[in-house]
């Protein structure tokens, strides 16, 4: 794993730190505060180099997830932390790369007796997820290890979940969280679906310190909002030419109304490396943390121009994550 | 990925051949059958180095998922398969840790527009799992892509859940698919939980090829029968001492109960290294692939160990499995 402190960054330029997952567990318990890019891929299509979005936030001694990509269960294991462990769960928004490992989280969870406090946080829609999935674990819950006379164990224990809208925000251990609505969905303002459906970019105030993760989003004068002042800027990045190409050269008999709608998400729904420089710059940050590579990445030397085109904008620290980077404010 | 052909094997005792995945892929379309193992980790603690239980069995052009634990999407990615390829998904039990991943299948296949028919084999008990992760999808197949006026696409197009019980089968594509009733369970004959759960062994019958998964069980003589004339046989394996002295460990302060359950549970519902070298020899079977590795295995050379053990009983072929590693009958 490496660590890498954005403070020294800003003054330094790069360096990176290689250290055993136990350092990482010191960190969070001293109470510095810890990101852990745990899935740095991009779905709906998997990448065998990157895992579905997820990460890990270490703070004060708690661990919480932000988003749960398939794979989640896996790569936090590899920081130290089983799913038992998981104090709270923040979900950006309904997308399945960014909440399909919810559901191994919970039941193995459960399979080890996990019954402390776990409340999810996300969007309007988290609760009928959350309850699906509960309802989706009664036979193997009631089943459990298939022992004669076991007790039985309540696999909701513990379990909460509280929905936020733009502008809501919530104390959750010692941070302050805050959301605010991005522009990664575009239903009309009035429209039924505008109203039932938002898509939130975090901001966790901890200490002094502070990150803001964009999730998904398009360019929006919220998230610059949200961010600014932040010490890390943790934003999602989308070679979107190139993904509108592999996309219809993988889906050539995709119907065109299809076809329009997921070029129409893919084009204003995401941020290019450039917009994430306005971003950064808008918001001040003095350091931002890329993520969420859609599909193979064939084509690395690409990275460099993502650098040249972020700091079109911007001239902070710009660092591009791999799986299981653990990054400091 | 390393691939075995176990029939070579048998002849010549062991051998590995490093292949891409595009040679996996020919080899499953012209019907030669492969077994891929995706997740050799047995759970429910998560194995930093081996992905949680998840197999991709490839015969006759089709892909199909034999159990689909946390990871198993971007496992079958890793071989060239993406989710919306998936023809049906075969469950032995409902521990969560063969189940974790199914919740991120039908979420990624839904968000590529995956629509063709999957059906989804399993015990007593696969209808509400399956129910409950389609009704936590309603959400987020509502808001889909965010896109106004785009279509709405039914998430639940294309699914249907076959559950099977002891003795069963079911004609899939080519193959005859049977399945017995093992010993992973131990409820007491006339209960209630006996009526209502199966932990199932699968026999796969392809064109004079045929292998044998036993999921989680116990010994079992029904095991034994279902596997007897298999080309291969794929057994679940633990180090059961190993295993209950890491859990007491990590455990300290279990309620006496539940512990006693636990330990009764490990003890007699999995297959020590002599177990499956009983069963394999009582099945006479050429070639065993072992996998289900619980925990972090800090002591590989306890591999050694294990072969030692299996070869008790049994002469043929006795193989410790990895992630991808690929295997043809």
């Amino acid at each position: 794993m490496r660590r890498i402190g954005t403070s020294i960054l800003a003054a330094l330029a790069a360096a990176s730190v290689a250290a055993p997952p136990a350092a990482a567990q010191d960190a969070g318990e001293s109470g510095g505060a810890e990101w852990i890019t745990l899935g740095t891929g991009g779905g709906p299509v998997t990448n065998p180099a990157r895992s579905q979005p997820a990460n890990l936030l270490r703070f004060d001694g708690q661990d919480y997830l932000v988003d749960v990509g398939d794979g989640a269960a896996m790569q936090i294991g590899k920081a130290g932390v089983q799913t038992r462990m998981i104090d709270a769960i923040f979900i950006s928004h309904l997308h399945f790369d960014h909440t399909g490992g919810l559901a191994a989280i919970l039941g193995l969870r459960f399979q080890t007796n996990g019954q402390d406090p776990l409340t999810i946080y996300g969007p309007p829609g988290t609760r009928e997820l959350v309850d699906g999935i509960l309802a989706s674990m009664v036979p193997g819950a009631t089943a459990n290890y298939g022992v004669a006379g076991a007790p039985p164990v309540d696999h909701r224990a513990g379990i909460e979940v509280v929905e936020l809208r733009d502008g809501q925000n919530a104390r959750v251990g010692g941070m302050t969280v805050t959301v605010r609505s991005n522009t990664h969905y575009s239903f009309p303002p009035d429209s039924e679906l505008a109203k039932r459906f938002q898509s939130l970019s975090y901001r966790f105030d901890m200490a002094g310190k502070s990150i803001t993760y964009t999730g998904d989003t398009g360019p929006s004068p919220a998230v610059e909002d949200l961010a600014r002042g932040s010490d890390l800027l943790v934003a999602e990045m989308m070679d979107i030419p190139l993904t509108i190409s592999r996309m219809m050269a993988a889906n050539p008999s995709m119907p065109q109304a299809q076809a329009r709608a997921m070029q129409s998400h893919l084009a204003t729904h995401h941020l290019a490396a450039r917009d994430v420089g306005e971003l950064a710059a808008r918001a001040g940050v003095p350091a931002v943390v890329v993520t969420h590579f859609a599909g193979r990445e064939a084509d690395e030397p690409g990275h460099l121009r993502y650098y040249q085109q972020a700091h079109e904008a911007y001239d902070g620290v710009f660092l591009i994550a791999d799986d299981m980077d653990a990054f400091q404010p």
